[in-house]
């Protein structure tokens, strides 16, 4: 038998070898003594990109924005113990937003369970229900190095069907290391060790996904009820993956329809290079006018059907006119999901909204007539009339006109990550046609369980994807801009560690604080009116976040004035590193300035 | 039926009002708005004193703090979605260190599970074999208002047997506050509802649990097998409610046995106001040479039976020591735990260290003939000057200065806190007994998972606790040093946005961060060897943590050597308010000095 040293790390690296012949990069590791094999092996391997981060949530976080640029599962690695368990806030997102993640999480071995050893403990199922599969492997073993099939099924469900992610726990026994005492000496063998596994272990077990094709009774049954009468298409946050094909079809099938489509602004349609003419961006803004007219036959407002792809929207006002409406709602989900929060959906039809449309625009398909499709146009034309109009008038700062000034000098082809709470409100309700026209964003948030947490780490994956493969070390660094809230900056400032790494690799970003003093979002709510509103919701930090620009070494500014806004902002995209612009607003003037809009 | 709004929290301070009444004094809240019934219920309990932290992560290690000074459940509330997983790394920590918790997560009804709903997931099991029991609760109910049994078993189980954290999830239908539309007359009626609730329903069942007496044969059997030999006693980390009268105990005995008593620093007994004679402090240091001296049986270092308190003890050479002996193991845990990673045990005697001491003290015991106490306090008076000489002469700064400096200046009736890693392991070897002697301290540290994870956080609890119920204000607050490395410093900063406001209370501490730029314990390791060393596991963030006392508002000293240790650490203790010294050690030079050790 060989020795447990070099074992461990054969079969620490057969495995990663096996992720990474099928076309896994990217790997998140978080230091511990246990998990050295794993860790040492992603370093080792050619094709792998390591990151580190000492805070193993943020890793998670970070991983989980690494892995929903391209919709491809990246591997985080920790420690055995406590260090597992800080995965589990970015778990709970990925398998809420089809996140694909591999979480390879070191243990002791069998020998030290259950006796009071040292950071052991019940690693086992330890994410329960969120995980797609929990996998408990065996202590390295020689049979099973060249067949290692559980980690292929592994990758295989966390990407396939429905993605998201996948534990493995996998037991070490010491040494964890190799036995040459050299330095030098085992250096070279570990990379022997490495070279030697990946040349005569090419071979990996494929597996594919069939389409999921339409039937064809059911494609009829649809046309016949699109043709019925007039209808609406509403459009939230899709994977990567399903929105790639999706944007070109859907403007193709929204013209053959000839109806409204209603764009969530984590659809990403809304930042499309050339937008479609029915396209609807400010519903959020005029809807609420129509909740009583649902029974009235003429009305525009009153489609005969909607047609929901991906997540439940983020507009209040889109759900509630959508509660009052009685048609028949047909739901398109790639993963055969009910994401109906409202009970509205008759029909959930189990195919990806790509493939839908192309079934659709491949069958005779007659326009809504009479089209609703004007009455839509003038009413969203109007509500981005009084945005506009509302804007340059209120002349205190308040998170219109940010939104409004980023979208005026945020570089083509960028990333927007949006924080929760308020942030992404105030994009649904401020990224309007004109605003938003032609300037080709991508378009992200943490809208699978729509926490407060892990913000600004997911934003730091999601600009440091796909441009760090040692393969292709030559692409294009895409510059990204979050917007979020303080306390959501405050829950992940342990993430702005990688901050350092990424500006010395020459990514650019910058990090929008709108600093309202606390949760913004609970002024809307009847707990406004208590005493104890301040102490229990509104919990202002009270923190200068000028000092954590200068912890985590970012640029720094602040703005405090539509003035500054519109003088500073537009240089700050053109620097170079991490930048933190903290925006100053008002509580009592956003309330208002919101209220007036 | 009542008005959901006025039962729903009705529901809240009716499960509060039952926890109050057995004895809970303190909640920690994080914010949100589903928890309004229960954070509203807590902040009106005349009983309870509320705490907000916003990172859930914080706030759970935070009540960990609080809970482990009295060993008494301690309220945490968030609101549902990802906030709830956060808790996850207090909740191993508590489950592996005793620690009673009653985790309270709010959660959206039933109609919005499963359906793609806001910040809505599975949250029934969510922590899995981790907790004492899982309750998952219906919706607030009229009929269980004044009989609300399953609350009452869940105090029951976080405390009873095995103490620990139980789960209890609640779901809260909108709306979430009681009908009144002027916040002056809502602010009334809620306070009304609350004083209904104490004044008619004190009720409460009361649950008892026995003494785990020992039977006559098993104390029969025992005594004969004290007698056959010399034997060495082992005390490990017991919580805050076993320590209290085996502190008083185990002297006794120890003088009855006349044997050798090995301290962990955990044990606190290290600290006893006027410790025995029998105590053994620097083992760590001298049984590295009594490795091989198993067989031979003069050696007063080859025992015919080890007893052990509590937890396994952190120091590795005493480890080792254990494993080579050919001896009776006998292990006392009160909870009817095998803590016993070495697998060396033959006995398990589930009863309480006090139980067990006051039982054999009762009983006519024979004292070790001959007895082998005087080669043990011959080597550690050794071993003390030995650690002293070293310390005195070493020129340069690391942790054994560090530690000696604080020993000396830091005020009596005091309390310590240490960091895993590096910071345990030097408690371990520079508590001498002179050192040590007459402190009367209390000395905590999580050493059940032993994670670097929460440290901060559980130190502000342990100084937040017993001060702060509403009825004791008068109580004097106790000085709190805690040691710790820069991973751990950094792994848990959030936790000290807790610091302004316990500084406005009148709390003062100290926190000693040993910034030896990444993680020193791996040093120690044969990773240490490797190319990849400082990127994978030494992992030194750079950060200059003057930053993170600006941002938290903590006075801030660095210190570089072993002069201004020695003028400028006397003067921080008698500094009012939360100091923040960053003592920068070296981490070649402190390798050196612990090799010289």
């Amino acid at each position: 038998m060989s020795y447990i040293g070099t074992l461990n790390y054969q079969w620490a690296f057969s495995l990663i070898n096996y992720f990474a012949l099928h076309g896994v990069t990217q790997a998140v590791i978080s230091p511990g003594s246990r998990s050295t094999p794993l860790a040492l092996a992603c370093e080792k391997h050619p094709d792998i990109t390591t990151w580190i981060q000492i805070d193993e949530r943020s890793a998670g976080f970070f991983a989980l924005g690494l892995a929903q640029q391209e919709c491809k599962p990246v591997i985080l690695i920790c420690t055995s113990g406590s260090a597992v368990t800080h995965w589990f806030p970015a778990v709970v997102e990925a398998n809420h937003s089809y996140t694909p993640l591999l979480l390879l999480s070191a243990d002791r071995p069998v020998e030290l369970q259950h006796c009071g050893a040292n950071q052991t403990i019940d690693q086992n199922f330890l994410f329960g229900s969120h995980v797609r599969d929990s996998i408990s492997l065996e202590h390295a073993d020689e049979t099973l190095l060249k067949n290692n099939w559980i980690t292929l099924q592994a990758y295989g469900k966390s990407l396939n069907r429905k993605p998201g992610p996948v534990h493995i726990n996998i037991p070490f026994r010491e040494p964890l290391l190799p036995r040459r005492f050299i330095a030098e000496e085992l250096n070279r063998f570990i990379g022997q060790l490495s070279e030697q596994i990946i040349t005569t272990d090419t071979l990996a077990i494929q597996s594919s996904t069939s389409r999921l094709t339409i039937a064809k009774t059911t494609l009829q049954l649809l046309t016949q009820k699109l043709e019925t009468g007039n209808g609406i298409i509403i459009c939230g946050r899709l994977t990567t993956q399903e929105h790639k094909e999706f944007a070109i079809r859907l403007p193709e099938l929204a013209e053959k329809l000839n109806c409204p489509v209603l764009l969530d602004p984590l659809s990403m349609q809304r930042f499309a290079q050339s937008p479609s003419a029915h396209f609807i961006y400010n519903y959020d803004h005029f809807l609420k006018q129509h909740l009583t007219h649902s029974n009235n036959d003429n009305n525009p407002f009153t489609p005969d059907w909607v047609m929901r792809f991906g997540q439940f929207p983020v507009s209040k006002n889109l759900m509630r006119y959508l509660q009052h409406l009685e048609c028949h709602n047909i739901l398109i989900n790639s993963f055969g999901e009910w994401l109906d929060p409202i009970h509205k959906a008759n029909t959930l039809l189990h195919t990806s909204p790509a493939e839908l449309c192309k079934q659709l625009l491949n069958n005779p398909l007659k326009a809504n007539q009479p089209s609703c499709l004007n009455q839509w146009q003038e009413a969203d034309r109007k509500a981005e009339d009084k945005i506009q109009h509302t804007l340059e008038t209120l002349p205190l700062l308040f998170e219109g006109h940010v939104i409004s000034a980023l979208l005026k000098s945020i570089p083509d082809n960028s990333f927007l990550f949006s924080g929760n709470s308020m942030a992404i409100r105030d994009f649904d309700t401020f990224i309007t046609r004109s605003s938003a026209s032609g300037k080709n964003l991508a378009f992200f948030g943490n809208r699978g369980v729509s926490g407060i947490d892990g913000n600004l780490s997911t934003f730091l994956g999601l600009l440091a994807n796909g441009q760090q493969s040692k393969k292709r070390l030559s692409h294009n660094k895409c510059y990204g801009v979050a917007l979020l809230g303080d306390l959501s900056f405050y829950h992940d400032m342990n993430g702005l560690l990688m901050c350092k790494n990424l500006a010395a690799m020459g990514y650019n970003a910058t990090i929008l604080l709108l600093n309202n003093s606390g949760g913004g979002i609970f002024n809307y709510l009847p707990q406004a009116q208590l005493d104890d509103f301040d102490k229990l919701w509104k919990t202002d930090t009270g923190l200068d976040f000028q000092h954590s620009a200068k912890l985590y070494g970012l640029d720094y500014l602040r703005i405090e004035s539509t003035e500054e806004l519109e003088s500073k902002l537009p240089d700050v995209f053109t620097q170079s590193g991490i930048q933190l612009v903290e925006i100053i607003i008002d509580q009592k003037t956003s309330v208002e300035c919101h209220k007036q809009i």
